[in-house]
C-alpha cells in the first residue's frame, strides 16, 4: 500500500535490535485518516471470504482491527494478554513468546466471542516472528472456527514470520513488507 | 444515548462488587457500528471546541476514542500502562490507582505526542472512581495543554468520580450514567 510505505519512509525511525518506531502514525499516536483506509483496504482483500469477526491481540492493532471490521460491518474481538477481574468466563488461551520483550505471555479470549459458527480474520500492526498470529490461530483451532486469513500493517520480511505463515496454507495480506533495514536505508518488498 | 442504555440493559451482566461486564458488545468484543455511533455522538458534542487530539488510556477505551477521532478528523493519543522497550524518548508520566485490581500503576505518553499548542479531548470506556481520567488530565497539565472536556461511554453514578471530575470544571460527557445497581435492577440518570 503504497500510502502506507511513503508513511514509514518519512515518519519511521529505525532504532538498534531491528526496531522500527511508528508511534506517529500507527501505534501509539494514531493517524485516523490513514488507519482508516488502511482497514478499507484490508477489508477490499478479505470482502468476498465470508468473514463473521475480526481478531486481534492487545494493544496496539486494535484501532487497524476496529477500522477493518468498520469496513467490513462485522464485530472485533481482542485477545488479552493476561487474565482479568471481568471475565470469570471459560477461556479459549494459548502461550506466546515475544520476541520484543524475550518472554512468554498467556493470551486469552472468552469462549463465547469465539465458536464453530465462526470464519475469524485476524488483523494486527506488525508480524515479525509471526509468534502473535500463530497463538490466535491456535486460538481459533482450539475454539472450532475457521479462519480467513490474517492482515498486518507493516510484516518484517526479514524476520521470516510471514513466510512461515503463508507456508501454513494462511491468506495473508501485509500492508507494506519491509525486506531489509538499517540505520540509513529501508527497502520494500516489492508485492502486485 | 438511549441506544446504549437500552444495549446495557439487554445484554449487559451485572457481577458482584459492584462490576457491569459489557464485554459482549463495549469491550471485549466490539459491535462496530454502535460504538461508530457513540464516537460520532461525542464529537457532535465537542465539535465547535477546537478539539486537536484524542487521548485515552489503553485498552478497552482504544475503538471508541479511535471512533471519536475519526468523527473529528484529529488524531489519537493512548496513553500506556507501562514503559516500553519502543519508547525511548521523553515521557509525561503520572501514577493511577486502579479500584478494580486495588493497584497503583503509572500511565505514561511520549512527551512528542501532547504539547502546549493542543486541546485534548479525553476518551474511555468506563468512569468509576474517576482516578483514570484524573491521571489523564495530569497528564495534559504536565504537558501545558488544555483540555475541552471528557467523555466516556459508561459512568458509574454511585461511585462518584463523574462528580469530582465536573467539580473540577470539567465538561464531562457521560453516553449513559448508572445510578443504581443491584443482581435485579439497573437505573440510569436521567438526562437532557
Amino acid at each position: 500500500m503504497r500510502i502506507l510505505e511513503e508513511r514509514i519512509l518519512k515518519d519511521g525511525e529505525v532504532y538498534p535490535g531491528e526496531v522500527l518506531r511508528v508511534g506517529s502514525f500507527l501505534n501509539q499516536q494514531l493517524d485516523t485518516e490513514l488507519i482508516t483506509l488502511m482497514g478499507k483496504e484490508i477489508a477490499d482483500h478479505f470482502r468476498d471470504k465470508g468473514v463473521t469477526k475480526i481478531l486481534t491481540i492487545e494493544t496496539s492493532g486494535i484501532a487497524l482491527a476496529f477500522a477493518t471490521a468498520q469496513a467490513l460491518g462485522v464485530p472485533m474481538v481482542f485477545a488479552k494478554k493476561h487474565k482479568s477481574n471481568n471475565l470469570d468466563q471459560v477461556l479459549v488461551s494459548t502461550k506466546v513468546f515475544s520476541y520484543t520483550h524475550q518472554s512468554t505471555y498467556d493470551v486469552v479470549v472468552s469462549r463465547e466471542f469465539i465458536d464453530s459458527s465462526d470464519n475469524i480474520l485476524i488483523v494486527d500492526d506488525f508480524l515479525a516472528k509471526g509468534n502473535a498470529i500463530i497463538g490466535l490461530l491456535e486460538i481459533i483451532e482450539t475454539a472450532g472456527a475457521e479462519c480467513a486469513g490474517a492482515a498486518v500493517a507493516i510484516e518484517k520480511g526479514f524476520q521470516h514470520g510471514g513466510d512461515k505463515i503463508r507456508d501454513m496454507g494462511i491468506d495473508l495480506l501485509s500492508l507494506a513488507i519491509i525486506e531489509s533495514m538499517s540505520d540509513d536505508s529501508l527497502t520494500f518488498r516489492h508485492q502486485d
